[in-house]
Protein backbone atom coordinates (compact mmCIF):
# COMPACT_ATOMS: atom_id res chain seq x y z
CA UNK A 1 0.00 0.00 0.00
CA UNK A 2 0.98 3.69 -0.44
CA UNK A 3 1.75 5.74 2.60
CA UNK A 4 -1.73 6.70 4.68
CA UNK A 5 -4.18 5.10 1.78
CA UNK A 6 -4.78 1.42 0.90
CA UNK A 7 -5.16 0.23 -2.61
CA UNK A 8 -6.60 -2.60 -4.65
CA UNK A 9 -6.95 -3.22 -8.02
CA UNK A 10 -9.33 -5.87 -9.12
CA UNK A 11 -10.13 -7.96 -12.35
CA UNK A 12 -13.50 -9.33 -13.83
CA UNK A 13 -12.10 -11.77 -17.01
CA UNK A 14 -15.26 -11.80 -19.13
CA UNK A 15 -15.23 -8.22 -19.99
CA UNK A 16 -11.48 -7.45 -18.68
CA UNK A 17 -12.53 -5.08 -16.58
CA UNK A 18 -10.66 -3.42 -13.68
CA UNK A 19 -12.64 -2.04 -10.54
CA UNK A 20 -10.13 -0.07 -8.27
CA UNK A 21 -10.75 0.04 -4.57
CA UNK A 22 -9.37 3.39 -2.48
CA UNK A 23 -9.69 3.90 0.96
CA UNK A 24 -7.98 6.87 3.68
CA UNK A 25 -5.99 4.03 6.04
CA UNK A 26 -6.77 6.07 9.10
CA UNK A 27 -10.51 6.90 8.87
CA UNK A 28 -10.87 3.88 6.70
CA UNK A 29 -13.52 5.55 4.32
CA UNK A 30 -13.14 3.79 0.94
CA UNK A 31 -14.36 4.22 -2.36
CA UNK A 32 -14.78 1.61 -5.51
CA UNK A 33 -14.46 3.09 -9.16
CA UNK A 34 -16.13 0.69 -12.20
CA UNK A 35 -17.35 -2.07 -9.91
CA UNK A 36 -18.87 -5.05 -12.54
CA UNK A 37 -22.21 -6.87 -11.62
CA UNK A 38 -20.70 -10.22 -11.38
CA UNK A 39 -18.05 -9.66 -8.70
CA UNK A 40 -19.91 -7.54 -6.16
CA UNK A 41 -20.10 -9.87 -4.06
CA UNK A 42 -15.97 -10.59 -4.51
CA UNK A 43 -15.71 -6.81 -3.79
CA UNK A 44 -17.94 -6.19 -0.78
CA UNK A 45 -16.30 -9.25 0.81
CA UNK A 46 -12.80 -7.87 0.35
CA UNK A 47 -14.23 -4.28 1.54
CA UNK A 48 -15.64 -5.93 4.39
CA UNK A 49 -12.04 -8.50 5.26
CA UNK A 50 -9.92 -4.81 5.46
CA UNK A 51 -12.11 -3.47 7.83
CA UNK A 52 -13.33 -0.37 5.36
CA UNK A 53 -16.34 1.85 5.09
CA UNK A 54 -17.61 2.02 1.70
CA UNK A 55 -18.28 5.98 1.09
CA UNK A 56 -18.91 6.27 -2.74
CA UNK A 57 -19.50 3.57 -5.49
CA UNK A 58 -17.88 5.71 -8.79
CA UNK A 59 -18.47 4.81 -12.68
CA UNK A 60 -16.21 6.44 -15.14
CA UNK A 61 -19.18 6.64 -17.70
CA UNK A 62 -22.22 4.54 -18.99
CA UNK A 63 -20.37 1.38 -19.72
CA UNK A 64 -21.32 -0.69 -23.09
CA UNK A 65 -19.23 -3.55 -22.68
CA UNK A 66 -20.33 -4.78 -18.91
CA UNK A 67 -23.09 -3.81 -16.18
CA UNK A 68 -22.21 -1.66 -13.61
CA UNK A 69 -22.13 -3.48 -9.89
CA UNK A 70 -23.24 0.48 -8.86
CA UNK A 71 -27.05 -0.02 -8.44
CA UNK A 72 -26.51 -3.24 -7.04
CA UNK A 73 -24.19 -2.06 -3.94
CA UNK A 74 -26.44 1.02 -3.37
CA UNK A 75 -29.23 -1.46 -2.96
CA UNK A 76 -27.36 -3.65 -0.53
CA UNK A 77 -25.04 -0.87 1.57
CA UNK A 78 -26.89 2.46 0.95
CA UNK A 79 -23.93 4.15 -0.15
CA UNK A 80 -24.15 6.84 -2.70
CA UNK A 81 -22.83 6.56 -6.39
CA UNK A 82 -21.82 8.81 -8.70
CA UNK A 83 -21.35 9.65 -12.45
CA UNK A 84 -21.24 12.69 -14.66
CA UNK A 85 -23.66 15.18 -14.03
CA UNK A 86 -23.59 15.05 -18.14
CA UNK A 87 -25.30 11.42 -18.32
CA UNK A 88 -28.68 12.11 -18.17
CA UNK A 89 -28.69 9.37 -15.25
CA UNK A 90 -31.43 9.49 -13.30
CA UNK A 91 -30.35 6.82 -10.71
CA UNK A 92 -26.92 8.32 -9.33
CA UNK A 93 -26.78 10.25 -5.89
CA UNK A 94 -23.88 12.37 -7.10
CA UNK A 95 -24.06 14.14 -10.27
CA UNK A 96 -20.14 14.90 -10.72
CA UNK A 97 -18.72 17.63 -12.88
CA UNK A 98 -14.89 19.02 -13.78
CA UNK A 99 -13.15 20.08 -10.93
CA UNK A 100 -14.95 18.39 -8.36
CA UNK A 101 -13.81 17.53 -5.13
CA UNK A 102 -14.59 13.57 -3.39
CA UNK A 103 -12.58 12.86 0.13
CA UNK A 104 -11.60 9.85 1.50
CA UNK A 105 -10.68 11.18 5.54
CA UNK A 106 -7.88 13.99 3.91
CA UNK A 107 -7.13 12.22 0.75
CA UNK A 108 -8.88 13.94 -1.77
CA UNK A 109 -10.55 12.48 -5.30
CA UNK A 110 -10.70 15.15 -8.09
CA UNK A 111 -13.00 14.69 -10.30
CA UNK A 112 -11.64 15.21 -14.22
CA UNK A 113 -13.74 15.42 -17.50
CA UNK A 114 -12.20 13.33 -20.26
CA UNK A 115 -14.89 12.78 -22.75
CA UNK A 116 -14.18 10.71 -26.28
CA UNK A 117 -14.46 7.54 -25.54
CA UNK A 118 -18.54 8.74 -24.60
CA UNK A 119 -19.10 12.28 -23.86
CA UNK A 120 -19.48 12.13 -20.38
CA UNK A 121 -16.57 9.82 -19.64
CA UNK A 122 -15.23 11.02 -16.24
CA UNK A 123 -10.80 10.16 -14.78
CA UNK A 124 -10.56 10.37 -11.16
CA UNK A 125 -7.43 11.61 -9.62
CA UNK A 126 -6.23 10.55 -6.47
CA UNK A 127 -2.86 11.27 -4.91
CA UNK A 128 -0.30 9.82 -7.25
CA UNK A 129 -2.63 7.97 -9.83
CA UNK A 130 -5.17 8.51 -11.94
CA UNK A 131 -8.11 6.36 -13.37
CA UNK A 132 -8.98 6.97 -16.59
CA UNK A 133 -11.51 4.53 -17.55
CA UNK A 134 -11.86 3.57 -21.50
CA UNK A 135 -10.08 7.25 -21.88
CA UNK A 136 -6.70 6.11 -21.81
CA UNK A 137 -5.81 2.20 -22.05
CA UNK A 138 -2.45 1.23 -21.44
CA UNK A 139 -0.53 1.65 -25.02
CA UNK A 140 -3.56 2.28 -26.14
CA UNK A 141 -7.46 4.25 -25.81
CA UNK A 142 -11.47 3.51 -25.97
CA UNK A 143 -13.37 3.47 -29.35
CA UNK A 144 -15.04 6.69 -30.12
CA UNK A 145 -17.63 5.52 -32.77
CA UNK A 146 -20.29 5.29 -30.12
CA UNK A 147 -22.10 7.18 -27.67
CA UNK A 148 -21.73 10.68 -28.97
CA UNK A 149 -17.82 9.56 -28.75
CA UNK A 150 -15.62 11.81 -30.60
CA UNK A 151 -12.19 11.28 -31.58
CA UNK A 152 -10.91 15.28 -31.46
CA UNK A 153 -12.47 15.97 -27.81
CA UNK A 154 -10.38 12.31 -26.90
CA UNK A 155 -6.95 13.96 -28.56
CA UNK A 156 -8.00 17.16 -26.49
CA UNK A 157 -8.90 15.42 -23.23
CA UNK A 158 -5.88 13.08 -22.84
CA UNK A 159 -3.13 15.76 -23.83
CA UNK A 160 -4.49 18.72 -21.70
CA UNK A 161 -6.43 16.74 -18.54
CA UNK A 162 -4.28 13.73 -18.49
CA UNK A 163 -0.74 14.21 -20.32
CA UNK A 164 -0.34 17.67 -18.13
CA UNK A 165 -0.05 15.56 -14.80
CA UNK A 166 3.08 14.57 -13.57
CA UNK A 167 5.10 12.24 -15.68
CA UNK A 168 5.40 9.62 -12.69
CA UNK A 169 1.68 9.78 -12.20
CA UNK A 170 0.60 6.04 -12.04
CA UNK A 171 -2.32 5.43 -14.69
CA UNK A 172 -4.86 3.03 -13.43
CA UNK A 173 -6.80 1.95 -16.88
CA UNK A 174 -10.65 0.76 -17.21
CA UNK A 175 -9.57 -2.34 -19.17
CA UNK A 176 -6.68 -4.09 -20.20
CA UNK A 177 -6.62 -7.29 -22.69
CA UNK A 178 -2.83 -7.98 -22.65
CA UNK A 179 -2.34 -8.76 -18.65
CA UNK A 180 -1.12 -4.92 -18.14
CA UNK A 181 -1.80 -3.39 -14.88
CA UNK A 182 -0.37 0.26 -14.94
CA UNK A 183 1.21 2.49 -17.05
CA UNK A 184 2.81 5.90 -15.94
CA UNK A 185 1.97 9.56 -17.92
CA UNK A 186 5.71 9.53 -18.41
CA UNK A 187 5.60 6.17 -20.78
CA UNK A 188 2.19 6.95 -22.42
CA UNK A 189 3.28 10.18 -23.75
CA UNK A 190 6.37 8.20 -25.08
CA UNK A 191 4.93 5.12 -25.92
CA UNK A 192 1.31 5.41 -26.57
CA UNK A 193 0.69 4.14 -30.37
CA UNK A 194 -2.19 6.26 -31.09
CA UNK A 195 -1.91 8.86 -28.29
CA UNK A 196 1.92 9.34 -27.80
CA UNK A 197 3.23 12.69 -28.02
CA UNK A 198 4.69 11.97 -31.81
CA UNK A 199 0.88 11.28 -33.03
CA UNK A 200 -0.67 14.84 -34.34
CA UNK A 201 -4.46 15.35 -33.94
CA UNK A 202 -5.26 14.59 -37.33
CA UNK A 203 -3.20 11.52 -37.13
CA UNK A 204 -5.32 10.32 -34.18
CA UNK A 205 -8.49 11.00 -35.58
CA UNK A 206 -7.36 9.47 -38.79
CA UNK A 207 -6.41 6.10 -36.75
CA UNK A 208 -9.42 5.91 -34.73
CA UNK A 209 -11.37 6.29 -38.23
CA UNK A 210 -10.16 3.53 -39.32
CA UNK A 211 -10.59 1.18 -37.03
CA UNK A 212 -14.00 -0.75 -37.98
CA UNK A 213 -14.71 -2.24 -34.88
CA UNK A 214 -17.48 -4.55 -34.63
CA UNK A 215 -19.89 -3.24 -31.32
CA UNK A 216 -19.19 -4.94 -27.91
CA UNK A 217 -21.18 -7.75 -27.74
CA UNK A 218 -23.39 -6.51 -24.45
CA UNK A 219 -23.91 -3.27 -26.15
CA UNK A 220 -27.82 -3.12 -26.30
CA UNK A 221 -28.16 -4.75 -22.77
CA UNK A 222 -25.24 -2.81 -21.03
CA UNK A 223 -25.91 0.42 -22.07
CA UNK A 224 -29.91 0.26 -21.11
CA UNK A 225 -28.96 -1.23 -17.88
CA UNK A 226 -25.92 1.00 -16.91
CA UNK A 227 -28.48 4.13 -17.59
CA UNK A 228 -30.49 2.61 -14.77
CA UNK A 229 -27.12 2.44 -12.61
CA UNK A 230 -27.04 -1.69 -12.94
CA UNK A 231 -30.11 -2.63 -13.31
CA UNK A 232 -31.43 -4.97 -15.55
CA UNK A 233 -34.88 -3.76 -17.89
CA UNK A 234 -37.65 -5.24 -16.39
CA UNK A 235 -36.08 -6.21 -12.82
CA UNK A 236 -37.84 -3.21 -11.04
CA UNK A 237 -41.45 -3.79 -12.64
CA UNK B 1 5.08 2.70 -8.20
CA UNK B 2 6.83 3.06 -4.55
CA UNK B 3 10.00 5.12 -3.30
CA UNK B 4 13.09 4.51 -5.54
CA UNK B 5 11.73 1.20 -7.01
CA UNK B 6 9.86 0.39 -9.78
CA UNK B 7 7.12 -2.28 -9.66
CA UNK B 8 5.10 -3.85 -12.17
CA UNK B 9 2.20 -6.72 -12.06
CA UNK B 10 1.34 -8.48 -15.21
CA UNK B 11 -0.97 -11.13 -15.89
CA UNK B 12 -1.31 -14.86 -18.51
CA UNK B 13 -5.15 -15.26 -18.54
CA UNK B 14 -4.74 -18.75 -20.13
CA UNK B 15 -2.89 -20.34 -16.87
CA UNK B 16 -4.13 -17.24 -14.71
CA UNK B 17 -0.62 -16.56 -13.52
CA UNK B 18 0.87 -13.22 -12.17
CA UNK B 19 4.29 -12.67 -13.63
CA UNK B 20 6.23 -9.71 -11.84
CA UNK B 21 9.11 -6.61 -12.91
CA UNK B 22 11.15 -5.03 -10.13
CA UNK B 23 13.49 -2.59 -10.73
CA UNK B 24 15.90 0.05 -8.97
CA UNK B 25 14.87 3.62 -9.88
CA UNK B 26 18.44 4.78 -9.67
CA UNK B 27 20.53 2.12 -11.67
CA UNK B 28 17.35 0.67 -13.63
CA UNK B 29 18.59 -2.96 -12.94
CA UNK B 30 15.31 -5.25 -12.84
CA UNK B 31 14.78 -8.80 -12.07
CA UNK B 32 11.31 -10.20 -13.86
CA UNK B 33 9.90 -13.30 -11.71
CA UNK B 34 8.36 -16.05 -12.74
CA UNK B 35 7.61 -15.36 -16.84
CA UNK B 36 5.49 -16.98 -18.46
CA UNK B 37 6.89 -18.70 -22.40
CA UNK B 38 3.69 -17.10 -24.21
CA UNK B 39 4.01 -13.73 -22.83
CA UNK B 40 7.90 -13.51 -22.93
CA UNK B 41 7.14 -10.69 -25.77
CA UNK B 42 5.43 -8.31 -23.74
CA UNK B 43 7.71 -8.75 -20.86
CA UNK B 44 10.61 -7.84 -22.94
CA UNK B 45 8.55 -4.74 -24.87
CA UNK B 46 7.77 -3.33 -21.30
CA UNK B 47 11.42 -3.65 -20.19
CA UNK B 48 12.85 -1.88 -23.16
CA UNK B 49 10.10 0.35 -23.11
CA UNK B 50 10.40 1.23 -19.22
CA UNK B 51 14.05 1.79 -19.65
CA UNK B 52 15.40 -1.21 -17.52
CA UNK B 53 18.14 -3.31 -17.49
CA UNK B 54 17.50 -7.34 -17.00
CA UNK B 55 19.88 -8.28 -14.56
CA UNK B 56 17.94 -11.71 -13.07
CA UNK B 57 14.88 -13.98 -14.32
CA UNK B 58 13.93 -15.88 -11.18
CA UNK B 59 11.40 -18.31 -11.08
CA UNK B 60 9.60 -19.18 -8.21
CA UNK B 61 9.53 -23.18 -8.47
CA UNK B 62 9.56 -25.69 -11.43
CA UNK B 63 6.12 -24.93 -12.45
CA UNK B 64 3.25 -27.58 -13.50
CA UNK B 65 0.33 -25.22 -15.20
CA UNK B 66 2.49 -23.12 -17.31
CA UNK B 67 5.91 -23.23 -19.24
CA UNK B 68 8.91 -20.57 -17.76
CA UNK B 69 9.80 -17.63 -20.10
CA UNK B 70 13.18 -17.85 -18.27
CA UNK B 71 15.10 -19.73 -21.00
CA UNK B 72 14.12 -18.27 -24.08
CA UNK B 73 14.59 -14.42 -22.41
CA UNK B 74 17.87 -16.33 -20.99
CA UNK B 75 18.41 -17.40 -25.00
CA UNK B 76 17.76 -13.66 -26.14
CA UNK B 77 19.52 -11.25 -23.82
CA UNK B 78 22.04 -13.58 -21.99
CA UNK B 79 20.36 -12.00 -18.47
CA UNK B 80 21.39 -14.71 -15.66
CA UNK B 81 17.97 -17.21 -14.43
CA UNK B 82 17.53 -17.86 -10.76
CA UNK B 83 15.79 -21.15 -9.33
CA UNK B 84 15.66 -23.10 -5.77
CA UNK B 85 19.68 -24.87 -5.44
CA UNK B 86 17.41 -28.14 -4.43
CA UNK B 87 15.14 -28.24 -7.63
CA UNK B 88 18.42 -30.42 -9.69
CA UNK B 89 17.77 -27.75 -12.69
CA UNK B 90 21.53 -27.91 -14.26
CA UNK B 91 20.19 -25.17 -16.91
CA UNK B 92 19.44 -22.17 -14.22
CA UNK B 93 22.30 -19.94 -13.56
CA UNK B 94 21.99 -19.61 -10.10
CA UNK B 95 21.18 -22.09 -7.59
CA UNK B 96 19.61 -20.41 -4.88
CA UNK B 97 19.24 -21.07 -1.41
CA UNK B 98 17.42 -19.87 1.96
CA UNK B 99 18.79 -16.95 2.97
CA UNK B 100 20.51 -15.89 -0.49
CA UNK B 101 20.65 -12.07 -1.39
CA UNK B 102 20.39 -10.61 -4.95
CA UNK B 103 20.65 -6.87 -5.75
CA UNK B 104 18.78 -4.47 -7.54
CA UNK B 105 21.17 -1.46 -7.30
CA UNK B 106 20.66 -0.85 -3.04
CA UNK B 107 17.80 -2.89 -3.18
CA UNK B 108 17.77 -6.69 -2.00
CA UNK B 109 16.08 -9.46 -3.10
CA UNK B 110 15.86 -11.95 0.05
CA UNK B 111 15.26 -15.26 -0.81
CA UNK B 112 13.21 -17.91 1.40
CA UNK B 113 12.89 -21.45 0.82
CA UNK B 114 9.13 -22.10 1.11
CA UNK B 115 8.63 -25.76 0.54
CA UNK B 116 5.59 -27.31 0.28
CA UNK B 117 3.52 -26.69 -2.69
CA UNK B 118 7.22 -28.43 -3.90
CA UNK B 119 9.74 -29.22 -2.16
CA UNK B 120 11.89 -26.64 -3.96
CA UNK B 121 9.63 -23.42 -3.85
CA UNK B 122 10.79 -20.27 -3.20
CA UNK B 123 9.32 -16.72 -2.03
CA UNK B 124 11.44 -13.75 -2.83
CA UNK B 125 11.25 -10.74 -0.47
CA UNK B 126 11.37 -7.24 -1.56
CA UNK B 127 10.91 -4.12 0.66
CA UNK B 128 7.56 -4.10 1.86
CA UNK B 129 6.51 -7.04 -1.10
CA UNK B 130 6.94 -10.81 -1.25
CA UNK B 131 6.39 -12.88 -3.69
CA UNK B 132 5.33 -16.35 -2.77
CA UNK B 133 4.54 -18.41 -5.58
CA UNK B 134 2.27 -21.00 -5.27
CA UNK B 135 3.00 -21.43 -1.24
CA UNK B 136 0.74 -18.68 -0.25
CA UNK B 137 -2.29 -17.05 -2.84
CA UNK B 138 -4.58 -15.01 -1.77
CA UNK B 139 -7.15 -16.69 0.20
CA UNK B 140 -5.58 -20.01 -0.32
CA UNK B 141 -2.69 -22.14 -1.49
CA UNK B 142 -1.31 -24.06 -3.65
CA UNK B 143 -1.95 -28.05 -3.71
CA UNK B 144 0.39 -30.04 -2.03
CA UNK B 145 0.06 -33.60 -4.00
CA UNK B 146 2.39 -33.81 -6.08
CA UNK B 147 6.16 -32.76 -6.81
CA UNK B 148 7.04 -34.04 -3.42
CA UNK B 149 4.25 -31.94 -1.87
CA UNK B 150 4.02 -31.59 1.67
CA UNK B 151 1.32 -29.71 3.80
CA UNK B 152 2.68 -30.30 7.10
CA UNK B 153 5.79 -28.61 5.18
CA UNK B 154 3.60 -25.96 3.82
CA UNK B 155 2.12 -24.91 7.11
CA UNK B 156 5.26 -24.45 8.69
CA UNK B 157 6.62 -22.59 5.35
CA UNK B 158 3.73 -20.22 5.46
CA UNK B 159 3.66 -19.72 9.26
CA UNK B 160 7.24 -19.28 9.93
CA UNK B 161 8.75 -17.43 6.99
CA UNK B 162 5.47 -15.69 5.77
CA UNK B 163 3.66 -14.94 8.57
CA UNK B 164 6.28 -13.62 10.39
CA UNK B 165 6.90 -10.56 8.17
CA UNK B 166 5.23 -7.38 9.47
CA UNK B 167 1.79 -6.61 8.99
CA UNK B 168 1.48 -4.75 6.31
CA UNK B 169 3.98 -6.74 4.20
CA UNK B 170 2.24 -7.18 0.56
CA UNK B 171 1.91 -10.30 -0.38
CA UNK B 172 1.89 -11.06 -4.35
CA UNK B 173 1.23 -14.27 -5.54
CA UNK B 174 1.98 -16.38 -8.36
CA UNK B 175 -1.44 -16.98 -9.28
CA UNK B 176 -5.33 -15.71 -8.45
CA UNK B 177 -8.41 -17.21 -10.31
CA UNK B 178 -11.24 -14.63 -9.04
CA UNK B 179 -9.14 -10.93 -10.47
CA UNK B 180 -7.85 -10.53 -7.28
CA UNK B 181 -4.07 -8.75 -7.37
CA UNK B 182 -2.70 -8.37 -3.99
CA UNK B 183 -2.84 -9.33 0.18
CA UNK B 184 -1.14 -8.52 3.04
CA UNK B 185 0.25 -10.49 5.69
CA UNK B 186 -2.69 -9.64 8.03
CA UNK B 187 -5.36 -10.05 5.57
CA UNK B 188 -4.15 -13.67 5.44
CA UNK B 189 -3.35 -14.25 8.90
CA UNK B 190 -6.82 -13.27 9.56
CA UNK B 191 -8.87 -14.73 6.59
CA UNK B 192 -7.09 -17.27 4.91
CA UNK B 193 -9.53 -19.72 5.32
CA UNK B 194 -6.79 -23.21 5.09
CA UNK B 195 -3.78 -21.61 6.33
CA UNK B 196 -5.14 -18.54 8.80
CA UNK B 197 -4.60 -18.49 12.44
CA UNK B 198 -7.97 -20.23 13.15
CA UNK B 199 -6.59 -23.39 11.71
CA UNK B 200 -4.30 -25.94 13.49
CA UNK B 201 -1.70 -27.44 11.41
CA UNK B 202 -3.97 -30.98 11.67
CA UNK B 203 -6.94 -29.43 10.03
CA UNK B 204 -5.19 -27.58 7.43
CA UNK B 205 -3.26 -31.39 6.47
CA UNK B 206 -7.19 -32.64 6.60
CA UNK B 207 -8.11 -29.43 4.70
CA UNK B 208 -5.68 -30.64 1.65
CA UNK B 209 -6.14 -34.25 1.91
CA UNK B 210 -9.75 -34.22 1.13
CA UNK B 211 -9.17 -31.20 -2.10
CA UNK B 212 -8.49 -34.53 -4.92
CA UNK B 213 -7.88 -32.01 -7.41
CA UNK B 214 -7.44 -33.46 -11.30
CA UNK B 215 -3.93 -32.91 -12.35
CA UNK B 216 -2.98 -29.02 -14.04
CA UNK B 217 -3.85 -29.81 -17.69
CA UNK B 218 -0.37 -29.21 -18.85
CA UNK B 219 1.41 -31.08 -16.25
CA UNK B 220 3.19 -33.63 -18.64
CA UNK B 221 4.19 -30.46 -20.59
CA UNK B 222 4.96 -28.12 -18.26
CA UNK B 223 7.42 -29.88 -15.69
CA UNK B 224 9.72 -31.60 -18.11
CA UNK B 225 9.82 -28.32 -19.85
CA UNK B 226 10.38 -26.19 -16.81
CA UNK B 227 13.14 -28.46 -15.60
CA UNK B 228 14.89 -27.82 -18.95
CA UNK B 229 14.32 -23.77 -17.90
CA UNK B 230 11.38 -23.57 -20.31
CA UNK B 231 12.73 -25.27 -23.36
CA UNK B 232 10.37 -27.54 -24.26
CA UNK B 233 11.61 -31.02 -25.27
CA UNK B 234 13.05 -31.73 -28.50
CA UNK B 235 13.42 -28.10 -29.41
CA UNK B 236 17.41 -28.20 -29.17
CA UNK B 237 17.52 -31.35 -30.99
Amino acid sequence: MKQNIIFYQLFEAESSTYTYLIADKDTKEAALIDPVLETVERDLKLIEEAGLKLKYVLDTHVHADHITGAGMIRDRTGVKTGLSGHAGVDCADISLHDGDELFLGKHKIKVLETPGHTNTCLSYHFENMIFTGDALLIRGCGRTDFQQGSSEKLYNSVHEKIFTLPPETLIYPGHDYRGQTVSTVELEKKWNPRLGVSKTKSEFIKIMSELKLANPKKIHEAVPANMACGRIQGEQA
